[in-house]
């Protein structure tokens, strides 16, 4: 599978939901596999929180391959001798889009904290002027999980001729106060973290370790995107063998985990871009154009496909068979379908248990 | 009812699990009600984590009382008219009794990082030492919640001829990953606070505003000690009313809630103490000093209850159940009970949901 990585800046300008006006806006992208005659083939990824662009195979120097690889690619559930698959880094998101570290053209310096609060309507607005340049008026699919899955929502709601098929996973119709606290832990810790500098961090000394800060806020994460039964089990009570024979003192496995996980994090993660993206999530609210959920859900013309994971401690099933009510209530249970998997691995399930959903969506994709 | 405060000295060593050894150590203490004559109506009462000795009643300047006031107190279910109530603030706890920031008198400073490590048993060793001085040699009941239900345990395996009654509510036989996790997001935001200084910071620098390192680290218990549906019911997707009209920018009620509590933390709290207590926590195993559970409880002689609540997300009710099953399973199930309380207030409902379990346990109490 050959990897296409490509950039595009966008002139015209985006107005966004709060009112403020991107005059222009950079999108990084990738695509696998290859556009058919009629368009007929194409499938949209879409990133979450700390995800990129970077979806599926493996660059030259690369040790791990894309984010959904075992999801993605030759042969595989969405396979790219078939699809033409797309994914984008998010509006907001450090890894090449336009961020908080971009230069504002107004000013010619780095936005900062003047960049402008986006919403995931936003991202997907932006994703949709990508399309356009593309060539591109319709999807067969549009596929996310967690952030990608509350994208995959408002594809569904606000741009309802693109897809055929919305996949939305492990998410949830609107952020609720669990998942707004543990967002709120990364962003005082950022916050909190005086080389944070209020925004003000000089991206070269954050080079070598990236800033403590963040790395909290990054375990909080690790804790709430797994569960406590794949923590039994993956750790139990083990002691790190990498620390010697401290039994009674030393270090649980799970520690050495966690802070192996959370202190690298920020090496590659940008902790303006952080704050940014949490709060795009603890607002998202699919019902907030519409007043109501019923009202937003009623827009929906695609088949909208709901997935959840029965251990997932951050966005919990009863979120989105919420979701499922109120389509069936709406009289649109023809176009939903909802499926529970028996999941093992918390909310990051939609990444790593993919051979437990992976037939079922080629069926609803082929069916 | 009388709050009776008091501190005593112990100059004999008390030997500890590590090895080490306390040459003298204080502990400070409250009484509440009269110790009849034939000494038959003690209650032990042992606190949690962030809990004090001052567990009922209210000092003339006190806003609050105390922890478990609606617990115990004149004609309640812990009813100080009849009981004689104790309960010590814990070693290693800067509520008054002997922690880090204590002078070792080997060196006449203070021990800071050079304070040993304390576990569960050390801690209900030196309680024995107290009750001793003040002439009681059993209880009626020995009762705690959270790390407080790790003490009752060791009190009922290791000290198996002092209490008649042991009640271990939210509690666990040992500390799951899940627990550790969670108090180690709070070891790294002390540990990385730049103005812990390695254990080294000037209480003076703290006295205002205390160390945010540590707010941080609450803000991770605040979360775990409560629920997801407790979130939902009690903030919803609010916004803060004291913030003004910014509805879609501004703060999230939870967020407020989560900053105003995690930030006052700190102003009570010595940040060394609670890495000493987290550490206490995380290496809490009943089953160490027998190789396993079951030998462990071979050993109780009392009558043990066991309390979990429905929706603890930091000790679940099946660490509960296990310790109920092995209880049986070594022919014990006459000296156990076990009861799952409907809660809606997380791991902390065993503070705030006292009327759901209060009268079950003076049935028991007086069966």
């Amino acid at each position: 599978m050959e990897i296409n990585t490509d950039r595009i800046k966008f002139n015209e300008p985006l107005r966004l939901e709060s009112g403020r006006i991107l005059e222009e806006f950079e999108l990084v992208y990738e695509t696998y596999g290859k556009l058919n005659e009629d368009k007929s083939n194409v499938i949209v990824i879409c990133h979450a929180l700390a995800g990129s662009h970077h979806a599926a195979g493996r660059y030259a120097d690369e040790a791990k391959p894309g984010w959904w690889d075992r999801f993605i690619g030759d042969g595989k559930a969405i396979d790219t001798r078939k699809y033409f698959v797309i994914c984008s880094n998010n509006l907001g998101s450090n890894f090449g889009s336009t961020n908080a570290l971009s230069i504002d053209p107004a000013t010619k310096k780095e936005y900062r904290l003047k960049f402008p609060i986006l919403t995931i309507s936003d991202i997907v607005k932006a994703q949709m002027r990508l399309y356009k340049k593309l060539g591109i008026s319709k999807a067969k699919a549009v596929i996310g999980g967690s952030m990608g899955g509350m994208q995959a929502l408002c594809y569904a709601i606000e741009q309802p001729d693109f897809a055929e098929h919305i996949f939305a996973l492990a998410t949830t119709a609107f952020t609720r106060p669990w998942a707004i606290a543990v967002n709120k832990l990364a962003i005082e810790a950022i916050r909190h973290d005086p080389s944070f500098k209020d925004g003000f961090y000089k991206k070269d000394d954050l080079i070598a370790k990236g800033l403590p800060g963040l790395a909290i806020g990054r375990m909080a994460g690790l804790i709430a995107y797994l569960s406590p039964k794949l923590f039994n089990r993956k750790f139990g009570r083990d002691y790190s063998r990498t620390d010697g024979l401290y039994e009674l003192f030393g270090r649980f496995e799970v520690e050495r985990y966690l802070e192996y996980n959370a202190y690298n994090f920020p090496k590659i993660f940008d902790p303006l871009s952080y704050l940014y993206i949490c709060k795009t999530m603890n607002i998202f609210d699919a019902g907030r154009n519409e007043d109501t959920l019923e009202n937003s859900f009623a827009k929906v013309k695609g088949k909208l496909h709901l997935i959840s994971f029965s251990d997932d401690m951050l966005f919990f099933p009863e979120e989105m068979e919420e979701i499922r009510d109120i389509m069936i209530k709406i009289g649109k249970g023809n176009q939903i379908t909802y499926k529970m998997v028996e999941s093992q691995s918390g909310h990051d399930s939609f990444l790593v248990e993919v051979e437990k959903f992976d037939k079922y969506i080629v069926e609803l994709l082929e069916s």
